[in-house]
């Protein structure tokens, strides 16, 4: 039987997300995976409910999914997208098999460095709010990079940053690649 | 037996967030209820596997939790902290008691317009980077309201952005009302 995969990320909120979501599916189709991508619901955008039944149909289809693949490129900020995040640790949760990649190769401390003034204070990096910037040389929040550490494969990243973050597919297809082996191993 | 609430948020990152901690722990008692803090746990930070340690112990803490309370106040950049964030889509599909607060009352769609360039282009906001930005009228991203909805309370927030976002425990308080309520008539 086919492996159902949960095909989380902001990529929804792209002006092709329809056409990003096909390529996905396409891959993982590919791969011998089924693809399920959020868009793929038909919910009625216009009512007044429409937001509270993406939430249900996203959930069910978490629930039908025997993996994820998380979208972690940086969205609105240094880190990655909340509604993906969220999904991530639902899934890990659920003890399902958790992998992820992000476009954007760079630690996480050095991104926070690029967007906002960092100081250092007794060995502990601290952003302009006086808030201390996590510091490990990990790509994003310690919670997302050991969740797939440990309920999926590490974090998958590409060498360089794609000159397109949004439609480069390379990092999401090696996901799919791990997601594949792991079906034929189990 | 008292209710074990797992208090998350970027308190931890604060410069005095053991003393955070402390007050969050001490509205618990009050409250009947027993509140677990991230930075209770002792771990060697210097250790080259500190995060690590740092995550599993954090795992453990919401697996022995009966609830969770997210400080989804706004954390460098729009929305909620990704740590947060992930932590709350792990306890909900635990299917553990879910609470939320933020401390910024403002809209979504508001916050990201104060932030960066929004267009509207067929009815969508749109951000600088050509990403639609969610405008359900929801304080951030559906997947954590709706979370709340269906798997505790709603969001709880101030009636006005307090002046001290990341020292006012008001609407923290609220949320462990609504926990300490839930353990009374469970």
């Amino acid at each position: 039987m086919a492996m159902n995969v949960y095909l989380a990320g902001p990529d929804v909120f792209l002006p092709d997300a329809l056409q990003v979501g096909r390529q996905k599916t396409e891959i993982c189709r590919r791969h011998g995976l089924i693809g399920l991508y959020p868009l793929d619901n038909v919910v009625d955008r216009t009512a007044t409910e429409a937001s509270l039944q993406i939430f249900k149909v996203n959930e069910a289809m978490m629930d039908r999914a025997d993996a994820i693949i998380a979208n972690l490129t940086p969205f609105r900020g240094p880190g990655a997208d909340a509604g993906t995040v969220y999904e991530l640790g639902y899934m890990a949760a659920r003890g399902k098999f958790c992998l992820g990649y992000s476009n954007d190769p760079a630690v996480y401390a050095d991104r926070v460095r690029r967007s906002t003034k960092v100081t250092v204070r007794s060995g502990l990096l601290i952003d302009a709010d006086g808030l201390t910037v996590e510091d490990f040389g990990h790509n994003d929040n310690l919670m997302m990079i050991h969740a797939l550490d440990l309920h999926g494969a590490p974090l998958v990243l590409p060498h360089e940053k794609p000159a397109d973050i949004w439609h480069d597919l390379a990092a999401f297809e090696v996901c799919v690649a791990l997601a594949a082996a792991r079906l034929t191993s189990a």
